[in-house]
């Protein structure tokens, strides 16, 4: 081996861990750089969003969520080694020990430069009976095998979903449209917490509208089991709801315990902490990226844990750019959302109204009602934009979105308009595509605008 | 009348004029602000841009298309005189000569402020036949009626449709809609010239592919006509085709006649010459908005005629506040437009190759495809985003953009990222929508920022 070649070790072998081997070596051939990843399942390079839609139905089976198999990334010249799992990280030494989960055999490997990219694990509270056969999260593709399976195998038809977020309400529909009924357990008042509560209400209806009983203010206190063993209801503190199935949509948390082991910097909410070139700070030869990672958001100015597939493509490209010797920053999110129920349309960017007043931003709200094209145009449907914009300054601090068709990709213009820090009276001038069949004259977007703009005069100094 | 009460006169009651006086109502009562408005036709606030579905048989009929009523302005204190034309303008005496084109009664009108929203016209060659029963432009509803009764009075179902934009291109399309065998004579060889042509043969192939004869390179020399004196043919250099009906799409003019005789400043392309608040250069009580004016082109920082609802709306809404005394500017365009053929969605925004060469910025370009959902997702459709970045910068300067549904109105967020001057590679970074039925998980227009970035790095200093 020559003196000059390096070695790169990667820890997770899905989006930012592959995209960031795969974008390593792009830029620096086997000759100069060797590659080894380490992931624990069978699986690479997935689409861990897409598994609502395989179960419900929409997409044909497993491998259609498989962008890049282990062994079209091995073909490439990278040394993916599946079922193995990392151990242990040794910064001090360089160096990670690994154990093959089919052999049983362990060992430590050495690195020049490493990538951590160790994902997020689903938030199972430690209530009796959560572990119970039955009981499923939705993170990776062994989850969405163990649930179809599942489902497949259970004796009735009725599904608890706890939680009601974006993961809570696509499995909704996807148990809906497998023939199940649906009750969708959820904590807060409204479903899609990601919203202001009087945009959730939109959603709320539309989940009902499709069959599904939603509860508010539940608090799962205990999964309860039949005499196999397999989940047969889940308790609240103020009911029981029999179930047949159980799938846990109350978010992820991020994957870092053996980043902790190794004493490397965590946020607020466990998440590893970079600099812009996604290097683990005080590292320079350690990265991280995707859902085990706190990112920078651009409109409040705070770090927090967005685990999103699209963040995580960015990061392994932005990692692969520096690790062969390109260069390439991560600037931050603006916190873009967006998702589907039936055919309504759910869609966010920026701050909810609690979250500026986390961060102690003053702002006014406008919320306005519109189409997605002309009133006059075949298939024009209603749409409800929501805009916060800052006091005095105007400048915008976030969109919220529900409408059906050609409301959801809406908020982009927000997203790009928040990256540039505009103020709403600015975006009422947003030269946006106008034709009668996407839009109409005034786009929803713009009437938003206007109001905000007329919200912020108002509110004065 | 009190000494402070002021006369507003508007010439012409469409987007631009309508949406002025309206929005000057709303700051000021009839007690201090009296509004006369002269409209030529008997129609007002109408959308002009829907009269292609109308045609085709999208709208049910006329009055879906009009936005309000002249009744409706007369309910709001806006003494609305239909079916008079201004013939005259002095605004050394600040008086406008008008007639009323059913009596014939003529006088003039004193003004305070004046607000010019007199449109454009459809451009008619001179060439013989031009004006014979059957050739029909469409720029208004008169026009629509005119044509739908030319359509049905047609001997035979065969049209011809002179030119391929925007216009032309819809027309074909409902004609098509409305039985008609349909040929496109283009001056151009693509159509859709408001694309590059590499763009532009993509809806070729669409407008073929549904039995549109589309001819490029054919320059009109002649309109032949019956025994009747209805037309019977369309002549050019190289052929002759017969036509029992001839639709008029090449494109509109400034109806600026008024204004030139008034010797009011126009430019290259005969509009208005407006400041920022949309006032007639050098005329401080003079505004003026929407088809008769030249607008500021962001992008190449040169004046464009851009004839479009959207914008005559904004021009209303910024003149009518400066006319109530509020504020408000019109800062310029993008050059954004979508369109749609069949299901063919195009959209344009910024710069084509030609614009840029013309302002002496030198740009690389950009093209990649891709699809409108994650690729495993039902509907997935394909799409063509060609990007344009200025050499040495990576500034932005131009998106166009060809696919099925879901493809025209990303272009929106090429739109923001123009007004905000961002480069190609800030673009990388946008935080936009994804999720499985919205997007891949590297949105086509962040593939295209991509590729637009290698190729600005590629292209050096």
């Amino acid at each position: 081996m020559a003196g000059t070649k390096e070695r790169l070790v990667v820890i997770g072998g899905d989006a930012a861990g592959m995209s960031a081997a795969s974008q390593a070596r792009r830029l620096k051939g086997p000759d100069e750089l060797e590659i080894v990843a380490f992931e624990r399942s069978r699986f690479t390079s997935y689409s861990a969003c897409g598994i609502p839609y395989w179960v419900g139905g929409d997409v044909a089976g497993r491998d259609e969520l498989i962008a890049r198999t282990p062994d079209e990334h091995r073909a490439r010249a990278i040394d993916l080694r599946t079922r193995t799992e990392v151990l242990e990280l040794d910064t001090a030494r360089q160096r990670v020990r690994a154990r093959d989960l089919e052999s049983g055999d362990e060992g430590w490997t050495g690195y020049d430069k490493l990538v951590i990219a160790t994902g997020a694990r689903p938030v199972r509270p430690p209530l009796p009976g959560i572990d119970a056969p039955g009981v499923h999260g939705v993170q990776n593709l062994a989850d969405g095998e163990a649930l179809i399976a599942s489902l497949d195998a259970a004796r009735g038809r009725r599904a608890v979903v706890v939680g009601a977020g974006y993961i809570g309400v696509e499995m909704a529909e996807a148990l809906v449209n497998r023939g199940f009924g649906v009750t969708v357990l959820n904590r807060g008042e409204q479903p899609m917490s990601t919203l202001d509560p009087d945009m959730g209400a939109l959603v709320h209806g539309a989940m009902n509208g499709m069959g599904v009983t939603t509860v508010g203010g539940a608090e799962v206190t205990k999964v309860l089991t039949g005499e196999d063993g397999r989940v047969s209801a889940v308790a609240t503190e103020d009911g029981t709801y029999p179930a047949d199935v159980v799938v846990l949509g109350i978010g992820v948390t991020p994957e870092t315990e053996l980043a902790r082991g190794a004493g490397l910097p965590l946020g607020a909410s466990g998440g590893l902490l970079t600099d812009l070139a996604m290097r683990v700070r005080g590292h320079e030869n350690v990265w991280a990226g995707g859902d085990c990672v706190e990112v920078l958001d651009l409109v409040s100015g705070t770090l927090r844990h967005v685990p999103l597939g699209t963040h995580a493509n960015k990061h392994g490209q932005v990692i692969g750019s520096g690790v062969g010797g390109g260069y390439a920053t991560f600037p931050g999110v603006v916190g873009t959302a967006v998702s589907k129920v039936c055919d309504l349309e759910i869609a966010r960017t920026g701050l909810r109204e609690k979250d500026a007043r986390a961060v102690g931003l003053r702002y006014v709200t406008a919320t306005i009602e519109s189409t997605s094209r002309a009133g006059y145009y075949p298939g024009a449907a209603p749409m409800t934009v929501k805009m916060l914009a800052e006091r005095r300054t105007g400048r915008l601090l976030g969109v919220q979105i529900v409408g059906r068709e050609g409301a959801g990709k809406r908020v982009d213009v927000a997203a790009v308009a928040l990256t540039a820090r505009m103020t709403v009276e600015q975006m009422t001038a947003l030269d946006l595509g106008y034709a009668p069949p996407f839009s109409p004259v005034w786009d929803p977007v713009l009437v938003a605008a206007r109001k905000a703009t007329a919200a912020v005069a108002k509110a004065g100094y």
